[in-house]
């Protein structure tokens, strides 16, 4: 009899055990930073968790700041991503990396971009955390390859995706992605405007196809 | 009866007359700087004239200076160009006007490679000189379009394309054929080596391929 | 008697004689195109020749284009200056020369600088026009050459300096002088706001100070 | 008589006791690097302190790595520096953080400069390790300060003055010392060839310079 109540008291315990959600952290620039913003792809994934009732699965979280390139993301992962205590991290970065060598001379050699994001995989793997790999989009969306930054935008989207083959991080390849949605959706070979408001910032339209990429991706 | 004979000479005479030779000066940077060289372009372009007979009715001259974007071409023309009198003239500019803005932050605006190309094409045209341009051939021949400069190369390109159309030049579209000749000839996406030693400056191949171009087009 | 009379029209007639006002253009870039508005030192050498009476013997112009560097001022020399058939040229650039290699990386190579600059003199001087030259004041107010372009800005001066010399033309040397206002006027070493409102473009004080010097020198 | 004996083997013993020397490194780029060449200064202050029998006092070695700004030093200080337990560490950086934004478009932003700065001497001070911080010496010896990069150069080395006040750091102000020893001695303002070979590397005559004043200041 006194065991027979243990017992039913343990299942009783278990049924309400709380099963920890999957945290998911986002890891970039400013447009992971824009991403929680009310119509930014973050909060769009958030409200879907919430729709589909999922919301008690998985936890996802923003930690953008706009400018950054890969070394700011390896300078600042301990106090903000390892300190959410992630089990999962999306890492987005490479438009300023190019971009800024044009802007402020101040972009990221490649050689030194491929160090420091190897170093970052490391560090987050060593933790158990696992880390999802992006190309960047686009820096301009015209799409005969006339953007100015889209030889190297390219030469670093390579690099990211040699990295997720060395590291066997899943990969997802925007640069691609977005080349191809505006190919087709792009015929007037506009700078911007079509996933993006200003070539490199994604729009609502841009938000909507992100959080779905994402969405089909990460939550199961 | 000395009608007819003086008639007869002045017929002799005609028939004699020296007609001169079809001038063409090719106009640009290093890689027609180079062109002069034993294996460069021009000389297998004047090679093959003496070759087929063809060295009376056509002149063949560089006038390439290495470093040259499309203003130094604006500031020498005179001394350089108007001064050969020439009844063709070859621009091919657009390397340095991109490329400079990596190496020494002293490439040229976009609008402005328009503008000083334009008002050379004008002073050029009013001479009733016939002017032909070249797009630029390539800053690295890898054909994923991942070579550093591409996407502002493509660019100016373009502005050449439209440039050649606004003023009723002909155009020679060296970025369009080098681009498909190394999709062909480039299986290993390679930097160089196929039409270029450097990325830039042609080689053997290269100023063979770009002799015959100029050839199939200048010469009847 | 008759005689008599007539010498006296022509002598009374010459004391009329309109003497035509000595044209002084100001060619530049933004700082001379700001130059004509409502506070700009243009306007303020107007009004001042106005309040002193001698605006029947000068006669000042601006011809001034924002971004302008040596080559955009040797382009639209006959449109914008020749045209105004001017006595005297004071030729103000270089700012952008050093600045858009940071901005955009196109700013101008030193040595092709000396060259246009050159030619440019050369044209004028041909037209029996007076040249003046003048070093390009800050980029930045700091006063411990601790502004970014100080360097670069100091050298191109210096290259200024030297083609007065060369080519006998009258130099006013803001870089030195604006240093020295500076020096005595910016003790907190503040980047911009003494003769500036952005570190490049005057303000009031600026204006007025500018206004004075160009003054002292071109009006007699 | 036994404790005697006892009591004379502990002074033998204390006697011999080998006092650890304490460890110097220098952590910085290329001038570093070089430092460990024959006649870099590394290597004679290894000299000097063999010739003044202090070279069981201070063991000095060199940890530069050409082509380094700091965030480089940041990444590798744990493989680098840390690894060689050291009890100072001298960190010369700063001219590549300058001077990739003309070469290569890669240099750094100056607030990241110092947030990386910060960061790497709070890393070795919470590892009781003394930190000494340099300012940058010369890129382009002309002493009117009108070498093309004076100006960020200015900037930087105050960037590093302030960091070693707000730090607690003993700071060597190269970037003084150099100029005033220039101003001595370069009276033809001279590119290079007073105490370096090309501007930025010591010559014999700068390594010998240098590894004084490290002398001085580091051997008691």
């Amino acid at each position: 009899m006194k065991k027979f109540f243990l017992l039913s008291v343990i299942v009783v315990l278990c049924s309400f055990q709380i099963q920890k959600p999957t945290k998911i952290v986002f890891f970039g620039d400013s447009i992971t930073e824009y991403g929680v913003q009310p119509n930014g792809f973050i909060t769009l994934i958030q409200q879907r968790l919430k729709a589909e009732h999922k919301d008690g699965d998985y936890q996802v979280e923003g930690a953008g700041i706009g400018g950054n390139k890969i070394y700011d993301l390896y300078l600042r992962y301990e106090d903000d991503v390892l300190a959410k205590n992630p089990d999962v991290v999306v890492i987005w970065v490479g438009v300023n990396d190019v971009w800024h060598k044009r802007l402020f001379g101040t972009g990221t050699d490649w050689d030194k971009f491929g160090r420091f994001y190897t170093a970052l995989i490391k560090k987050m793997q060593a933790k158990g955390i696992k880390v999802l790999l992006c190309t960047p989009g686009t820096i301009g969306e015209k799409t005969d390859y006339s953007n100015e930054q889209d030889g190297d935008l390219n030469k670093y989207s390579q690099i990211i995706r040699d990295l997720a083959k060395q590291n066997n991080c899943e990969l997802i390849d925007f640069r691609k992605m977005f080349h191809e949605y505006d190919v087709k959706n792009n015929p007037e070979n506009k700078d911007s405007g079509i996933l993006t408001k200003d070539g490199v910032h994604p729009n609502d339209v841009g938000n909507k196809y992100i959080a779905d990429v994402f969405y089909n991706i990460l939550i199961k």
